[in-house]
């Protein structure tokens, strides 16, 4: 058979592997939006029965089979390099885990997230202590056996970004927490501070349709995609079927808005990825870092700057009249940027948000080189508490145990968040470099330069290339957290008046 | 290994596989409820992939050895021979069609489906004759793969009735179209008419409360199930997580209220089965007429009772007050039992739409026997009109063209609506001998005692029996027309005294 029709048969293969991944999304969608209160367990069995058939054909002996011939291959394109690259990376990954290992790993999983939850509300970290130390075992083991053996977190890193290393994080956050830490004690100290409780009473079905209106005014297609309500906001789908979700409060109508305009920018992205490549690496994203970089540029550097909301105030104020009677715009524009350090991580504003991420990056670090005990987890986080946000939890339910991930072993994801706000802000600055007028296109409401450059130079990208070589081609520099410093020093240095 | 560990793993598998098809169940409902306009591709892709998965797993060779090995056992129960009896059909479904006749009949069913809107929206039924000549040719040629050769048309039936046949139809059929003809010229020619548009102008979020409120009192767990709105009202899913759907017309809320009760009854037949056995023959419903005469009985001998009516009727006055000042309770009791010969099958009421599925029949009995060329059914078709209905179309697309159903193949499915009304009929005067204060009941609306003998009778059976046989065992008779034709008439001619 020639290369050509070995290449066909087999990308039409991963294609149908990525479809069933697809199907288990939806389902995942469904039971956050539409499950009947009593249909959990069905679903559970649903799910399973689903991850069973898709397993089967992600690790289906004719793939490997095809992998061996391309990766042989000498003629192969650049393009397609990249696409057996990736298709090796998720072969390796459903066929080295040993059955057992997958189960068990599974069964600890669904354990986890009840003993976290219990440990939670009992303020009990004792008590989840020893699933988490077999949780970071289990990471360890499934790191060796797909040959990242010495190098365990870095796997679990690798997995949400490929190409990313603990090494290039550690000195990215090194400096970031440099500069943003006296940033945050500056905006802390001032004495500029928005008015608590300046938005109120704002009808559901009126947040609905403003908040609709704005994200399609960015580019969020709705012949694409839809919004519904969740307990927590988030995207899922892809291509053509994109489903972003949002929760709505009448005294925080900028929470809906936020929350919608942030997934947005994932699902704008999704919809972005080339449809003829669905399913290769020509046609997903690239990693969670650049997810979020998407998500970030949108909800931040553009829906909170003042040129969006020269064009989005007069249309909140003609919406709920009577709730904004009362509001100058500068008590709405620093509603809109709020900055104050909290403990809680989902509650933190987009400048010490970072600082969080930084503090759980460090400690997963020192928990998988063996420099921290489990049991030592909960004073260290107060120690780094203390040193990044200048607060300490009163108790371990607002500190170490107010994030679900690690509880099924999710390690190495938190990075991502942080190094997609970096990305976010050198976009925005190169976005700004070739086109000086942005500001001024949002408050007509054109957000379209925006949308096609990111098109070009990121959606349309797929995974060609790892997060860091993104950036270079796109920003011609190496990711640095300089322009985030810089991005929020100008926005918030300013508005606070320090 | 033990027969009962190879049963255990045998269930264990097929049940697998149902909940495989309960996703692509889930992936139409959502198609119909909720899918982007632009989705319709990457959906279609999705269900082509889960189709092949599921293909994969229900032709599974472990599959075929394990059927072996307790087909040739003796100890088996009766429930676990139902069992294997109904795995043994989904088996050699999945494996005796050669691959190659399954694709092309797939592609023949969606080009099927194009041809026929097509020749429907042209009146042209000589563009759709090839097709169907071919759906006929393929279905024929599928009944041979099968083992049914000189038995096709019997195939067809079985596949949606499981046990049931052309000559135990044509027998029923025949006994019915004899009483009811001249009920339905009748009924015709009474004086007694309903007063055109006396409903007018309800508000679609007050019906919706309302038929949700009537639903729930019938018995429809909304716990277990949910209603939303899509083009065409139907039921889907199973056990604990059943989904109806209707639709709504402010002048024509009888449209959207006994669309949902009939959907609903359907769907109580799906809750009511035992949650155990989801997937296996004591777990799935008995065949589609049995399906039809729980939601037939729902909505017509039990929703269209002048005592269900006594307790509902304040309630309607009550939500509508307006909208019924001027509607008297006989107009109101005349509209819910508005009969009118139509040309259309979707849109006949209960007496008529009998002779709707004989003539159905009748016809896909001859084109299946040869004794009547594809190019001869217009004409066969204005000739049994005539002949059953006194109305003849004025062209194929109120004649021939007006169903969906061959254009992808589905032959011998219309008669399970009308054997579903027979025992819907047998069914409710067996209720009625053991419980003759059930309208009393429902005056007062309380419907359990009937939901508790369906569900301990019909539902927890399973597929146990086949219809004939549940028949039997439920009502102690054969199977039979006149239950049907009593009841038509002692509700029909005394209200159009005739």
């Amino acid at each position: 058979m020639s290369t050509e029709s070995v290449y066909a048969e087999f990308t039409a293969w991963i294609k149908q592997v990525h479809l069933l991944g697809t199907v288990g999304e939806l389902l995942g969608w469904d039971e956050q939006v539409n499950l009947p209160p009593g249909a959990a367990e069905q679903r559970a069995a649903q799910q399973a029965a689903l991850a069973g058939a898709t397993h089967a054909a992600a690790s289906d002996p004719r793939l490997g089979a095809w992998l061996k011939v391309l990766e042989a291959e000498a003629t192969l394109t650049a393009d397609q390099r990249a696409v057996v690259r990736q298709a090796r990376r998720d072969y390796d990954r459903a066929t080295k885990l040993p059955a057992e290992f997958v189960q068990a790993k599974a069964a600890q999983g669904s354990r986890g997230y009840h003993a976290w939850a219990r440990a939670k509300a009992a303020n009990d970290f004792a008590g989840y202590a020893p699933v988490l130390a077999q949780n970071l075992e289990f990471a360890q083991r499934e790191a060796r056996y797909l040959g990242w053996g010495g190098r365990e977190y870095d796997y679990m890193i690798d997995r949400h970004d490929p190409g990313m290393t603990a090494a290039v994080i550690a000195r990215l956050f090194a400096e970031l927490r440099r500069d943003l830490v006296p940033l945050v004690r500056a905006i802390a100290a001032s004495r500029v501070r928005p008015r608590p409780g300046a938005l109120r009473g704002f009808p559901v079905e009126g947040q609905r349709a403003f908040l609709r209106e704005v994200t399609a005014q960015l580019g969020f297609d709705y012949a694409r995609g839809r919004i519904d309500v969740s307990l927590h906001p988030f995207c899922t789908g892809t291509g053509s079927d994109v489903r972003l979700t949002t929760r709505f409060k009448e005294d925080e109508p900028l929470d809906s808005l936020f929350s919608s305009i942030h997934e947005a920018g994932h699902g704008m992205y999704e919809q972005g990825l080339p449809a003829a490549h669905l399913g290769t690496a020509l046609g997903i994203h690239a990693g969670m870092a650049v997810h979020e970089s998407q998500s970030r540029l949108w909800e931040n550097q553009v829906a909170r700057s003042r040129g969006a909301w020269r064009g989005w105030e007069p249309r909140l104020r003609a919406a709920f009249p009577a709730q904004t009677a009362g509001v100058s715009s500068d008590e709405l524009y620093l509603a809109i940027n709020e900055v104050s350090p909290t403990l809680i991580r989902v509650d933190a504003d987009e400048v010490t948000y970072n600082l969080h991420i930084i503090l759980r990056f460090e400690l997963e670090q020192r928990l998988f080189s063996g420099g921290l005990a489990v049991a030592d987890l909960p004073g260290a986080w107060r120690e780094s508490s203390q040193a990044l946000l200048g607060l300490v939890p009163p108790d371990d339910r607002v500190g170490v145990l107010q994030d679900v991930h690690w509880s099924d072993g999710s390690f190495g994801y938190f990075p991502s968040y942080c190094l997609g706000n970096m990305l976010a802000a050198q976009l925005w600055y190169r976005a700004l470099a070739l086109r000086p007028a942005l500001e001024e296109d949002f408050a007509r409401g054109d957000f379209t330069w925006l949308l096609g450059w990111l098109r070009e130079h990121v959606h349309t990208q797929g995974r060609r290339h790892d997060a860091l070589e993104l950036c270079r081609q796109v920003t011609g520099e190496e990711l640095s957290p300089k322009h985030l410093v810089r991005y929020l020093t100008e926005r918030y240095g300013k508005l606070y008046r320090i």
